[in-house]
């Protein structure tokens, strides 16, 4: 627990002593030998079920990444062993073995290969985050990013001269939009892409060190060809004109020697996923044809005339940007999914392990026995629930929008695809997060053993480190989330850099910025449903979801009110926008995750909700609890604040906690057991007290 | 920010619009041009003057491991490059050579080639922090631990025997104390040494697997001698006695070759400090003269009978171990240095880098500008500044009492040595924790380059790590602070264990135990100092040191009390003890954590109440109070719960960490320039904009 914040406890004032005590009934000692609840009986998990219900409508492509994981474990040795150069091209090797089963190219048209259905590769994207990370995410910059862009940004004649070779694993290539000195900031690069209407060719330049490609996976060994985002320009010198970020196919290597004007540097070492080259990027006059341009949504015509369907030349860079979400979708799964691995050995182990004699002088008692242990895992484990389902959510959107027609001009189904982008966003931020925190917690739990290679948090924590970072810094997707939520994802919203916003939320009344979210009919709606009128944050029982949905809600639309207001005030005092925007930017961000935190929750509520009664659902409802309350705990403090929580009512929830993870106890290992990581992806052979025969559960 | 708690942020209720407005004043946006306090002076910080208060009385010897470094920084890029069993020569060369400038040596006797300081030996220690890890733990491993062990604990034909010969780094050792199944309880090892009276001898062996000797550093290749942890048995088979865990000196190599009848494996690689050579041992029927025993504190004659000063077993266990304190103390020092080498580059950073167009459509604004950002980085420089004089008082503290005479049969200084055990377990906990996440935040503040080996956040991540569970796993060492506390550090402390403390306390009144810590009479004291009476929590300003001290003594006294309520009523209604502890360990470890962070900001304020009036000391105090507000705010859901502070204060409170970050700001960058940081160990040339004549400011 890496955090200065002193965990709540769960206890009664001091001065209360020592004959009445009217909180006695609720206090976890005095509850200590008899259920919290009269007729609960403990559910028993059927591991099976509920692995069904986890893999969702994807079982056979999960299962299918879960044969080549398998098939290929040697590799999370093999990290630890090769060289970097060595085993690069083992991890290229294992990458393009897996493209020949179907694995990687699920996403892309049948035609060229391909499976022809987004949602299986989300599903399969997420499961390869069992295993080595390497592999992971050169399948995303092959397949995703560089794939992705060609399939989404390309027409005809670029998917017929490229996607069947790069489904194959026969080309490989990169995706050049990062640059060293513009980093989150794409609309600003600085490389530029030159029509040269004599020669009706784009010349690519590169016109100082800080607009250098950066950081780009494939790069420093692999790709033969690079798709560069650069700034499009007509004409030169004075006449020219520029008309926004766009992206180029360029070759970087043929037959393996990097071609000429092109200069490409090694990244060097990396804290992990030592296995993919990044690299950066050069080019001095780099001549491309016409057609390198990935001509989706803007053409030149051969005589250098600029031609777009989408006139605003923001609205244009948001929507071809937009059709990317896919890659933060897949980071945001893969947080998800890695969290597992580390939650399944640190649980498994914690049943195992005993230490010091605290039950009985004769035997040590075993760690998930201990209250401060159970408050480590257990909740991890819900909010792993919690997330999962709502990953569901959103790859199952995903695949809706972008199995129907593509974007147009008109931009039918613009708002929808806005409130998908906000949604990827916000849920890459909670998943990547929380695999941060849930793999630090991990390895901690299992002591020094954590800190060894063998027991996989070695690999897990160094590789998903950067999952905050790519795809995306996980404040600047906050700071995109709060504004489609300011400007209901309004028709301007692209248009709007943090001073349009500002200026634009500062135009309307709070009042109107509330109203138009979507939150605020649900705050609504949800106390109608919950006894005690206005009281009902008083009156509502703690384990009633709609109460634990209010609370998420109001939060959420107070916080969102709070911003307006503020925005509105100080552009109203006359102060500079962007001053303004820098002392709210923390209100700004803090609004963005209890939006995100609301959807995970609902996610998770409506999910236990559909199931048939039985023990299952009763398991997940105490999980679905458990992540409510200690979401409301950890911010317990905000709804005390905002008189939503009554300081009796804020120990009772910590109290409830407690009580939630002993029942919850006896469940742990079937709940991560469910996950279905493969045995081999585990590894942690002393921690999990493997026998020749397996592992000893 | 890797936790799922929302920010807190700084604003008014929703309802409290449009017109009347009472909390405008204070409200962070209308208080935007004009300083905050009439008459404010922004200080201006001499980093020299700064540097030379953070180093204190050991400048010098400090100055001399700048030097050190700077002269070995080759080995940061070593580190990278080298494979694994190349590098751990290349660490042991550097830990020689420096042992040469008598860097390592200072805490030993001068007889042996030592300097006879150990506030030195702590000095050096903390500052070879800012440099590679795996040199930091060797030294660790080499000088404190194997050393530390054979004068603690040994006696004169010991030293005469060995210190020179290690304080020079001729002979290698190692310490082999921990078990792969005992870990954290080491009272329960299992390798056993018993005397065979004829022989004269003792016999070491290893049982079983749960008893080898586990994560052994300088075993898997440099350790010729060991200082083993066993069970002394005299007699055998039913006759065999065991008087409890005592250490020996075992040759484990001969000439670089593996002695007969001991069992060495390397524990493979591991999550970082590759550099130090971890193994695990066995002992089949291992032969050592009865004078290998280290009999400072018990003895075996010749003809097999047992002698010791210390009568009771439990004491003379927590006797031994407690002399060897220094290595507890030497690891929080260790962390909160290493945090200060990612932050003074995440800060330099922080001031160069620009990202999107903030303030003005034409330039970007530097990353430090935006609130959210000094939100994540300068309360973690105030809190590195408070865990660095903390460390200064426990570190002085250790010198005292080591520099007098030893502990006696009589323990005349035991309850000293009491509390000196207690407070660095405790600092070692926060210093080890506040490594983790400050290495953590800083890494993604740098964004992507963070990820990069060369930027340094690669190894300090992966090498502090462990720190955490080294030299006691935090939550252990947190309650053994626990116990110290609710037992007043009495006789009966080293005989208990978990059963024992809360039998113990269960057999005390409530207001006993609170009276008896020594926080009690700090409560009363500190609020007779406040205006307001009974209502000093809601009167005095939150600026007033007093107010802010008096804040966390209230919450350890609260805690305190809570914890000995429940352990008691637990027991009286006849639970288990064990399952009594199990419940209230969280409230238990809180407690611990609440005592420690009041010790770190009573160092902090009793080290700015000593500075002479001037600009220095307007700069701690702004440190200082954010640090204190920040502390309190951490945990403000506690203080509201408890009827400490109200939702109106503690929203002020948080505006007053903003507005205190502002102030901070412009002081940031020499702030961190005052740690002292050798350039040559930051490297990050990208980063800090390095040219060929140095790093740009």
């Amino acid at each position: 627990m890496a955090t200065d914040q002193v965990p709540p406890v769960s206890h009664e004032p001091l001065d209360e002593m020592p004959t009445v005590e009217p909180e006695a009934a609720a206090d976890p000692v005095d509850d200590a030998d008899v259920p919290a609840d009269k007729g609960y009986r403990q559910p028993e998990v059927d591991v099976e079920a509920l692995r069904t219900l986890l893999d969702g409508r994807y079982r056979e492509v999960r299962d299918l990444v879960r044969a080549n994981l398998a098939e290929h474990a040697q590799i999370l040795v093999d990290e630890e062993q090769l060289t970097t150069s060595d085993f690069r091209e083992r991890v290229r090797d294992v990458v393009v073995t897996m493209a020949g089963t179907g694995q990687t190219g699920m996403g892309f048209p049948e035609a060229y290969g391909g499976g022809g259905d987004i949602g299986a590769s989300i599903a399969a994207f997420e499961t390869l985050a069992f295993g080595d990370l390497s592999v992971l995410v050169k399948v995303g910059v092959q397949f995703g990013l560089f794939g992705g862009a060609i399939l989404q940004l390309g027409t005809r004649l670029h998917h017929d001269a490229h996607l069947a070779d790069l489904v194959a694993g026969r080309t490989m290539g990169c995706f050049a939009m990062t640059e060293s000195g513009h980093g989150s900031n794409v609309q600003a690069l600085g490389t530029v892409a030159t029509y040269d209407t004599a020669a009706q060719e784009f010349v690519i330049t590169t016109p100082d060190d800080a607009s250098r490609k950066d950081y780009i996976g494939n790069a420093a060994a692999h790709a033969e060809l690079a798709v560069v985002f650069a700034q499009l320009e007509i004409g030169q010198g004075a006449e020219a004109e520029r008309h926004g970020v766009h992206a180029f196919v360029v070759p970087i290597r043929e037959d393996g020697r990097v071609r000429s004007g092109v200069r490409i540097e090694d990244c060097g070492p990396k804290m992990g996923l030592n296995g993919v080259d990044n690299g950066r990027l050069w080019f001095d006059g780099v001549r491309v044809p016409r057609t390198a341009l990935l001509n989706q949504f803007a053409e030149v015509t051969p005589e250098g005339r600029y031609l777009s369907p989408i006139d605003n030349p923001d609205k244009r860079f948001f929507t071809m940007l937009g059709t990317l979400v896919q890659g933060r979708v897949c980071v945001g799964g893969a947080g998800i999914n890695a969290a597992k691995v580390a939650l399944t050995i640190a649980t498994r182990y914690a049943v195992r392990r005993r230490q010091f004699e605290a039950v009985s002088p004769d035997e040590e008692q075993v760690l998930l026995d201990y209250g401060m242990h159970q408050r480590r895992l257990l909740p991890l484990i819900a909010r792993t629930y919690a997330l999962h389902f709502a990953q569901e959510v959103v790859a199952g959107q995903l695949h809706d929008v972008f199995s129907g027609p593509g974007p147009t001009a008109e931009g039918n189904d613009e708002h929808a695809r806005r409130v998908l982008e906000s949604r990827a966003a916000g849920t890459k931020v909670l998943g990547t997060w929380h695999a941060t925190r849930t793999i630090q917690e991990c390895r901690e739990a299992c002591g020094g053993a954590g800190y060894l290679s063998e027991n996989r948090f070695a690999a897990l924590k160094a590789d998903t480190d950067v999952f905050t970072t790519f795809e995306g810094d996980n404040h600047v997707l906050l700071q995109l989330v709060a504004k489609g939520l300011l400007t209901d994802y309004a028709g301007e919203f692209e248009e709007m850099d943090q001073l349009g916003m500002a200026r634009f939320v500062a135009g309307l009344a709070v009042e109107t910025v509330v109203e138009r979210t979507a939150v605020h009919k649900l705050v609504q709606s949800v106390r109608d449903l919950l006894p005690g009128g206005d009281r009902w944050d008083q009156e509502a029982g703690l384990l009633d979801p709609n109460y634990q949905l209010a609370m998420l809600r109001f939060r959420e639309e107070h916080m969102i009110g709070g911003v307006a207001r503020r925005l509105k005030r100080g552009i109203d005092q006359g102060m500079n926008p962007g001053a303004v925007f820098s002392r709210v930017q923390d209100h700004v961000i803090a609004a963005a995750r209890a939006h995100t935190e609301r959807l995970v929750l609902e996610a998770f509520v409506h999910k236990a909700a559909d199931l048939p009664d039985g023990d299952l659902k009763v398991a997940l409802n105490l999980l679905c609890d458990l992540h409510a309350l200690t979401t409301i705990e950890a911010d317990r403090a905000w709804f005390m604040e905002h008189g939503r929580l009554s300081s009796t009512r804020s120990k009772a929830i910590s109290r409830e906690i407690n009580a939630l993870c002993r029942k919850v106890r006896p469940l742990a290992v079937d709940l991560v057991d469910a996950f279905g990581v493969p045995e081999e992806m585990l590894r942690s052979p002393d921690l999990l007290g493997w026998t020749d025969t397996g592992p000893v559960r």
